[in-house]
């Protein structure tokens, strides 16, 4: 057999087309892999409309958070063998020479490539990886339940670590959707308090039951309000998962004097940031992008131990443009995966 | 003598009345400082203009960059006495009591009180200060060019800090006006490589003489790319001393990836932050708000070692409105003193 | 009322004597504290013995575990009042001006008292305090079990902080006496894995039944093998909860790379370091000395939260020499407390 | 011309041999360098006695202080030409896939090779390193000054960096030789005040000469008390580079409360450390190994700009166990360079 399945996006904006397409053979220093499954996430949606600064070439196949078993080893590689269970992150490789890369900072190489986007990625049979760059997954994985942490598992892991937010203390999370129902959880086993904001009862019910103290309806009630007063003065820690004027603004309010805002959206535009009540509460916006390898081996460790559980959807591969207009709705519970 | 000459703010965007006032006592825990030099600040004009969210209550007498010798102590003092100069900054003093104040935070404590603002400050021959949180003065103290140490020079110095830049790094100071020419010599104190940016030749001429590396004027030149240039890829922090949308934007374009935006001034309204470019580059950005005790005794330190000089034009306290519309039309270069 | 019973050292190495003595009347800035349960530390032992490089003056109330209700106030005293449940810690005071109050590190200052030790403690049915360092407790607390969180409880707890690991990591408890136990509840309650050391199979029971992921018997097996096995290559944090000489070397040596080693107690002595392997590990070795007030209301906060519980055996204070026999002959689970 | 002039350990504790020995070919990722300087240090005493608990393999050619060209460049090299200037350090090069490498920590990786200990190293004409851990020189390089950077200079500099000391802050440096006398000026250019620690008056006076602002003299004066009166209560970080019982008890009584003691030697056997001390003063003692190629690109950056400049004599290749004898001795001021 030398073709596979693939989901191509061949212009922007189009859906993309089910095709059968050559499986790629491994270069040096690279695997392929042969993909269980693969979840969706909205930077995939990016990737297909070409609406970021620097958009990717066409034809492209999406998909980074892909996940399933090494089928074959390119040359050079020791550390990874057939049979090896592995998951695609976004950050395909890197540069290892630059002075991110020399630090433990590889996400914020300039020379980078991602999976799904400057290389094809994960929405097919088959897909190409970097050795020195998969995450690696414990024996006998739940393929669909781990495949989000690749992605929004580990950029809410980090993100929540980029709040410096320790353990005792109150995290918000904003948004309670692919990544913040994960978010949560991380939250959970790292010995935070969380408080847990969206405009749908549903997903504020979803983020109880994976154990947020505290859950706030910005549709129904006053939701800054609510925070302050439950954390006695502000969340040491927000995670903003959606980036909207309005969720950024609530960001900066429920912070705590010294607390960190820490955004893991890629919105295009520019928000207000009220410099008056930044300086005087001394309040720190960061941004923060995925994560590095050792955040993803972190990400995957506590999903290993099965303190993080993504809830999935999990639908077949050929159903990839129906799920991305559910995507774009809002529809989606959770996060939806793909299986080829 | 019972009276002494003060200006003293009787109504929101009046000049000052120089008066003849009653000279205070000290109660607990208080000293009366004999004012031998205080320093105009910005902030000054926004407590006489009213034009912040909590006005100060009128009359009020302006000034908290005031220094001088302690000319009586209040009961219970056992840390000062008669003849010691001292400095009074801009906290005169917080609850001790709130999580801010028990861990080294106290300018982050909701019950603090400011001088010339709250309480009366030094824009007079006599001020009261809480004399667990004057500053201490070398001895010999040269007053004039101490004085705008008390807020100019340990907001820029608390503000590098907050950079988290380290010895070697790069920093940017946009505005080199009576903080940044200030902060160009903490920077460079700290080891720090600086870039200095303003729209004025001769405000970057001094910046020169001061010792930074690299000076970019805004109206003449891309200062953006000239920073890039000059630090290879960018600052490791940048101190904004003047927040204004253009200068926001900047500092946030100078940043390297991974660098820290700090924001030390304090102005009306909200400011568009891209946060595209925010996330991808693992931006920090950080309000920081005057200093602490500690901050100010560090930063006073560098001052009496001669590592950090201001920059002083001495005028009588009774020029102060005079000295005020300078300041407001920006005709200030370095900072201005007032001797009453 | 004017008198209550107190077990009173007035000689060291000797019995305490249960005594009448007059109830203290408290000073400015100070409460009377009726006393409801008090825990017996080793460091009352220390006291009692006189073998510390400043030996306590005679005679002496020793006790800093001491919890109760406020019943009576000094003058000036404003954020405590009659009634409040709140506990009192071996930092009976601190001077509140020096580099180490004013950054939040009162625990160094030099002129600081100690309950219990160069001030009266908590082995009576009254206490006093400062009320600006006592510990808050909840409502209804349970006197017993929150006793031993005042000096146990806030010194593991910050112990912990100090190795700096992170959720997801492995910390080494050694020891699993009145410190250890409580310690395997915090670490757990930060998310960390936990290894716990001692030589005695109930100690290690009881470890795992407070959750400890590994267990590890020192005189039946090489815990050092066991623990660099169990945390694959070494524990990120090693907490040190009673230093022998044995007990420091396997500390040093189960440190993973990068590792800290952190020591709470306090032996006279010294323990030799193997300086090649520090040095090429880049290990860690730091003290830690009880906590702050912050330390301390954090500490509590996960008492309160039930996510801490001591495991305490409650005696009446007059028959605190045989409880002290006990601790002396390492006879004591958990830990110990007196009524009066 | 296919051989090459190196000196040659081929027995433990016997002179190097002066041979003349087949030039290495680059392998893949590697370049040949024509070593131009190479410095002397007491790590090369240790290869050559094989004193270490795990010793090299003989023959060795020994050396990790080598400067030179590029002369010829391996496969899969793109970072590198020909005539490029560069400096081979102690870590020849690391697996790159270990959490110690994955996260800017390459220095413990446990699978590293090692520069004229595990691999022949730069005491000869030419060498061998591997392109991706190389220091990257200025151009026009001072080849003599430089050489000691690549041992001496980035391991006191990040052992300063250990020491986490800001500037303003107070460092001793105990032991004013090869590393000691480097230690001074990155300390200065690091914003440091600096105490240096000797029992020669000869390097006392070049500490002076290098901007210490302290100095004693252990062979004559109190060096404890000298330090504590100087720095107003000891020394922020304390930087040992000769670790001796002496020494590290000294620099532990050296250490402010908080302080941090770094460790740089690597001598075998244990010393004694004071558990009271160090617990009831909180200090942190931290071994600390070479550098990382981050640290050696910033300690290359001070010493391209002229803040830092080794003193060194320079010797010719074949007086190399004549250099050694007085290394042994104690006789070295500064550094010794070899010249091929």
């Amino acid at each position: 057999m030398s073709t596979m399945k693939a989901a191509v996006a061949r212009a922007f904006r189009q859906p993309l087309s089910i095709e059968d397409v050559p499986i790629p053979a491994p270069g040096a220093g690279e695997v392929l892999v042969k993909i269980e499954a693969t979840g969706v996430c909205h930077t995939d949606i990016h990737a297909i409309d070409g609406d970021w600064p620097v958009p990717p070439v066409m034809p492209l196949i999406p998909g980074h958070e892909g996940v399933g078993y090494v089928a074959a080893v390119g040359s050079g590689v020791t550390d990874l063998k057939e049979g090896d269970a592995v998951g695609i992150p976004w950050l395909h490789d890197a540069c290892g020479q630059c002075e991110y890369c020399q630090s433990g900072w590889e996400t914020l190489c300039e020379r980078q490539n991602n999976s799904g986007y400057s290389v094809n990625g994960t929405y097919a049979e088959y897909a190409i990886a970097r050795a020195a760059y998969v995450g690696h997954l414990p024996a006998n994985p739940d393929f669909a339940a781990l495949a989000p942490i690749l992605c929004a598992g580990v950029t809410t892991y980090k993100g929540l670590k980029e709040t410096e937010a320790r353990p005792g203390e109150w995290v918000v999370i904003s948004g309670i959707g692919g990544l913040g129902h994960v978010a949560i959880q991380y939250a959970k086993a790292m010995g935070l308090h969380v408080a847990a904001l969206d405009v749908s009862e549903d997903k504020l019910a979803l983020a109880r039951s994976l154990g947020a103290d505290v859950t706030a309806n910005g549709a129904i009630e006053d939701v800054v309000a609510k925070v302050l007063a439950a954390t006695g003065g502000g969340a040491h820690g927000v995670l903003v998962t959606a980036v909207s004027p309005t969720a950024f603004s609530q960001a900066i309010a429920c912070a705590r004097r010294r607390g960190t805002v820490a955004l893991v959206g890629l919105p295009p535009g520019a928000f207000p940031t009220p410099i008056f009540d930044v300086v005087l509460k001394r309040i720190t916006v960061r941004g923060s992008i995925v994560g590095t390898r050792r955040d993803l081996a972190e990400a995957l460790a506590f999903a290993a131990e099965g303190k993080v559980r993504a809830t999935v959807t999990v639908e077949p591969l050929d159903q990839v443009n129906a799920v991305l207009d559910r995507l774009r709705q809002g529809k989606v519970d959770g996060r939806i995966v793909l299986r080829p």
